[in-house]
């Protein structure tokens, strides 16, 4: 009897225990109440957490007892109405934080007010006035932004729970979430099942309601999407969304958007869920993807901006504060990321925060530099979509890193630019990528949105430094066919950190045109760097190839006599990208070693590139027919040849100094003297490149891959022996190893 | 007896102490020997002195022990031999300074050999072969250069000058200075007596050299010119160069080169004279000019780029390091020029280095910020030559600058640009001057010289924010012409730092037609920054009247509908500077207030501006028929009114945020919301602002800058009534005083 008696009341108190972890235990979501206590009790003793927490107070302090504005919906991006429902979100999310950490009733009722608004307008909503993309909005003009609503004021909802009484908690469920939920699960539930980051946003947002209201639907529908067959949901967009080692399919911009609701979404569920054990799942995919990300962004803090991306936003926003605090608490504090936290300068209120704060208070995690480095990328959820490739060389400020893309288009956001190359040199950007034609939350300027420039000129090939075959973007410009198709790597070599080598092929941008762009990056002694790029096409009729680098900085010299446009001046061509371009100068050269140099602030920069019989070289701006200015009136130096299967070598050389404030210039001309090609048979590629210092020659096995492989090619008078895909000799010596 | 040989031994004594201090003391020229022991004795206590001596060190001590090449002179500026003939000369007076605080004789036999290979190579030369000026030089292409060189290698002389053997001295005096000395002096003394910056650096390199070598004949030739009748010579030159208030004719960029030979000179001069009191002569004028020429910098210590000028010219220079030294010794330490000593991050190896050193480590001295002030500047040696006037409001980041500019012509580096207009906002440049066509030391760029469109376009007055009649420049762009006239300020008040008031007229750039500018600059609470401005014009024949600014930023938007250039674009004109900008744009416009919005970084822009009647609106940009790319591509907003008098009324106004790593946009929208020019009689003119948050009246005298006088006027059936020559009204209350 006393037994049983010992299991029933056991039994109550699993019952209850369970019960209560499940139904009651809030706050949940951001973080827990020990954890607020916690930091509550260290803000006295780390400076940089008071900081970030007498700022936040500050501007939540300042609606208190303020009549908070829950506005009809009706502007688009940088709109009132907008940025008011924005501002609200986060305001009612910092208030709740501040709740636990304070514990007074006020920051409650502040959200509570909020909310209660919100649960008396979201009924009455229909699709936004604005809306004119397929997944419109409600709040917002578009959905994406109402699923960032549902992450926050999810949020703030749980952290205020135990300050709200059971009837208000009904109210707002019922009028501010539900219709919500059911807008993007229902109404938009083929958007919500997506593989996209707006997706992860949604789902996220579903789940972070759930968790906050405690209903298991809401969670159920949030991972495993409405058709709960695996297809989608937060779990298939972590399978999917994501290489196995970590590259975000949109590219860098869009992983530092997507990754916000991935971790705080994670640590929501970590929190209630720690059995799901959610951040190792899938080798700890979210570990990988906040690494990839630091290093996909310039020694400034700006991600690289290839695809559709906003060239100014950093890793100081406010998503990577989030990662990093959140990959701290779920990986253990990895120093590295310090130089980046101490950029920051934000610290979030919770126990990874004061770890951070910790740290970068002590003398031994001095280092002011984030280790960038040379890193490669598989695209695809199984890696098998191409890639990335980062060539790294030098230091700190000296830093020079060369991007390689070849990945699968990217979903939604993707640009026409297989093949493509950017070049990054102390701190500042060289050969550009033009990112997106966009104006974020300037409502002048479209609404915020994507400007009809982007389609027209930023996504198209011409738009990049890669090839462009017959005035045609790779894949006619079409999505649906793009996404079918990627290169593929031949080989890349990165052992040697001073001859970085790479070479990938792509047969698909084009019919019949097979473009094969390798890549090596010599960091000689005591020599300025060069990127030595050859880019080698083969058809079988004749096309016009066109290969443009959009240089960033001062045209200082050409090699070239060209004709400059005097009295008129022409757009480059009609369409593809090409109307956009007006053509400034042309010149026609017949076998030559063609040059032009640039200045960047204070460095000099020289394309050399080599003409075999003839080609055009154009010198290109952008802003033809750009009727309300959207676009930057930024230069690019083309080379067109009209040919079956022309090479293009160049040289891409970083040199010199130029030193305004002292009046010094020192190495301003290039120490490429000359390049030739030796060979382009089936078996080899054989580029010489004469330069003041001595003589590089290039070997490239054509059909041969592998790294083990033997390989002898007679050259003045010698046999070459080497192993593998290719060979370089500097004055006759192999510097590959 | 006794008295007699008292006497005499007295005469010896003085005979020798004479000799030894007119004849034998060195060094004397940069530093004393007593000075030179006491930053020995300092530079294990001093760490930022230490690390100015420790690079001074290792630079110079790479070239002990080898051979330093003097080279047949042959290349322009940029070349090889142009950059290491200054290197030369550097290292000279570096090792010199090194041979005196390390008594070290290899420093002095580093110059010792240097100076005979000069010895050896200077009475060979002849003009230079890259000579294209009127002043041709000999070691370099020219004479300011070879100028420069007798400065410097004047000073390493006296440096050195007792760890040199007789003979050494003999022959360096006699084949390294007298052909040079002889040169500037007699084949160029005509430009060796003119009124400018060369002749400046001309006099001060003679006169090292006097000093340096004991010469009476050269440092009476250096102080009086080679006519000795005051017209000429190092003290004609401080009489004739600045103003009586400290402003360098040429303005900032040139002030900046000039103030070094000034300085460097006059501390030579005192330090072998104390009794001529060159530091205090004419009121201390050098004191004046160095303070002057700080507060004509930006926050980001570049110098305002008025007249030619190099944009990326900062106080960093070494002209500047060597301004704050020499200013310090001379007139004692100046604890707001502190921030620039941190700035420049490099002290002078001298007394008042240590003092600065001192000083900077110093915690009273944390400030942090230049104080930067409105000023107002005479032009002209009596200060009767127009000026200019810098209208400042807000601190620290913050700052805004309004340059307005009514000078003379500023000699042969002046710019046709009488009532221009610049602005500086947050430490950008927002309205710009185009400053000079030119890439100093970069050879490719014609040699380093001024470039062809530097007087084609730079110099022209199209290419500033002022007005352009019948597309002609000032003066025709007759530099003889404009150097007799110049503006006359009305009046000017910046009694009120908040309310800003500036007019002057100008009735000689073009024959025929008054040009008035009148500027307010009003900074109200919680309001954007606005800046009124009012410009008249009159004449009794009809006229094309152009009113440009150069706006720096991305368009953000434009009221008025306009008609891009399509598929082909042109020049704007012909000539006079109008043939390199291509017209992007046009709109004709009939009675309405324009507006156009700009971003720059993260502030929006807007300049408004009323048409009555029609006018054209043209966008412009920088680049037609600029053959060799030698013109940034920058934009240009021009109102075109074809009348007789036409008025010119805008608003400049400086206001909302821009956040792209938040997303978060605010006040992008200007807040005026119409012009009116109520009446433009001959007794007053009269503007209507409407504002979204009231109403401005400026209400300015026509024929009466007094002060004193009373007026009256009747508006809105009431009568104003005021004293002064001008009225602002902010919701009918006087907000000027």
């Amino acid at each position: 009897m006393l037994n049983v008696l010992k299991k029933i009341s056991l039994l109550f108190f699993l019952f209850f225990a369970f019960s209560h972890q499940s139904r009651s235990q809030h706050p949940v979501s951001f973080f827990t109440k020990e954890e607020s206590l916690l930091v509550r009790s260290n803000l006295n003793t780390q400076p940089l957490l008071n900081e970030s927490f007498q700022a936040l107070k500050k501007e939540t302090d300042f609606w208190l007892n303020k009549e908070v504005d829950v506005p009809l919906p009706k502007d688009p991006a940088g709109g009132y109405t907008h940025e008011k429902h924005k501002a609200n979100y986060l305001l009612m999310f910092n208030s709740g934080v501040l709740y636990n950490i304070t514990g007074e009733q006020k920051y409650a009722d502040l959200v509570r007010n909020i909310l209660l608004k919100y649960a008396t307008l979201n009924p009455t909503l229909k699709n936004h006035p604005q809306a004119t993309s397929t997944s419109p909005g409600r709040i917002f003009w578009q959905a994406l932004n109402d699923a960032n609503w549902m992450v926050y004021s999810g949020m703030a909802f749980d952290l205020v729970y135990n300050g709200l009484n059971e009837a208000d908690r009904k109210i707002i469920e019922e009028g501010a979430f539900k219709p919500e939920v059911d807008f993007v699960t229902k109404d938009l539930s083929p958007w919500f099942n997506l593989i996209h980051n707006h997706a992860v946003w949604a789902t996220a947002g579903v789940g972070m309601i759930g968790i906050a209201t405690n209903n298991q639907t809401y969670i159920d529908l949030a991972l495993e999407g409405t058709q709960h067959n695996g297809s989608s949901g937060f779990y298939a967009l972590l399978d999917h969304l994501f290489s196995p080692d970590g590259y975000y399919t949109e590219g860098p911009y869009y992983t530092r958007y997507a990754l916000l609701p991935f971790i705080i979404f994670s640590n929501a569920l970590n929190n209630k869920y720690p059995s799901k054990n959610i951040f190792t799942y899938r080798n700890s995919i979210l570990k990988k993807a906040i690494n990839t990300a630091i290093q996909y962004s310039n020694t400034d803090g700006k991600f690289f901006a290839f695809n559709d991306a906003m060239k100014d936003k950093d890793y100081t926003t406010g998503e990577m504060v989030m990662a990093l605090d959140i990959y701290t608490k779920a990986y253990g504090l990895d120093t590295t990321f310090l130089p980046i936290a101490k950029k920051q300068h934000n610290l979030l209120l919770t126990k990874s925060g004061i770890q951070l704060a910790e740290a970068l208070n002590n003398p031994k995690n001095k280092s002011v530099v984030f280790p960038y480095k040379t890193i490669e990328n598989t695209d695809g959820a199984k890696g098998n979509k191409g890639g990335v490739s980062i060539l790294r060389s030098g230091e700190g400020k000296e830093l020079t890193s060369l991007i390689y893309k070849y990945t699968s288009h990217g979903l939604s956001h993707g640009h026409y630019d297989k093949l493509n190359i950017n070049l990054f040199d102390k701190g500042n950007e060289i050969l550009q990528d033009y990112g997106a034609a966009r104006f974020v939350g300037v409502e002048q300027k479209y609404g915020g949105r994507y400007l009809p420039e982007n389609t027209g000129f930023a996504t198209q090939t011409i738009a990049h430094n890669t090839m462009v075959v017959d005035e045609t973007s790779h894949f006619n410009g079409n999505e649906k066919i793009a996404e079918q198709f990627w290169p593929v790597k031949n080989y890349s070599n990165f052992k040697n950190e001073k001859v970085l080598a790479i070479s990938v092929s792509d047969s698909n941008a084009y019919k019949n045109v097979i473009l094969k762009r390798s890549l090596f990056m010599l960091t000689l002694p005591d020599q300025p760097k060069l990127i030595i790029d050859i880019f080698h096409t083969q058809s079988s009729k004749t096309h016009q190839y066109d290969l443009p680098f959009y240089y960033l900085g001062q045209f200082i010299h050409s090699s070239v006599e060209y004709t400059y446009a005097k009295n008129t001046m022409y757009p480059l061509g009609q369409k593809n990208g090409y109307q956009y371009l007006w053509k400034e100068g042309e010149a026609k050269v017949i076998d030559a070693t063609v040059q032009m140099t640039f200045l960047n602030e204070r460095d000099f920069y020289t394309i050399s590139t080599l003409v075999t019989d003839t080609a055009s070289i154009l010198f290109a701006r952008i802003g033809a027919n750009d009727q309300n200015f959207n676009l930057r009136r930024d230069p690019a130096f083309i080379i067109r040849k009209n040919s079956t299967s022309p090479s293009f070598i160049s040289v891409i050389e970083v040199h010199g100094k130029y030193d305004p404030v002292n009046e010094v210039t020192s190495n301003a001309n290039s120490i490429v003297q000359k390049i030739q090609e030796l060979e382009n048979s089936s078996l080899f590629s054989v580029v010489k490149i004469t330069l003041k210092t001595g003589e590089l020659i290039v070997v490239e096995c054509k059909n041969d891959n592998s790294t083990t492989s033997n390989h002898q090619y007679r050259y003045n008078n010698t046999d070459l022996i080497w192993k593998g895909p290719y060979l370089i000799l500097l004055n006759g010596k192999n510097i590959n190893y």
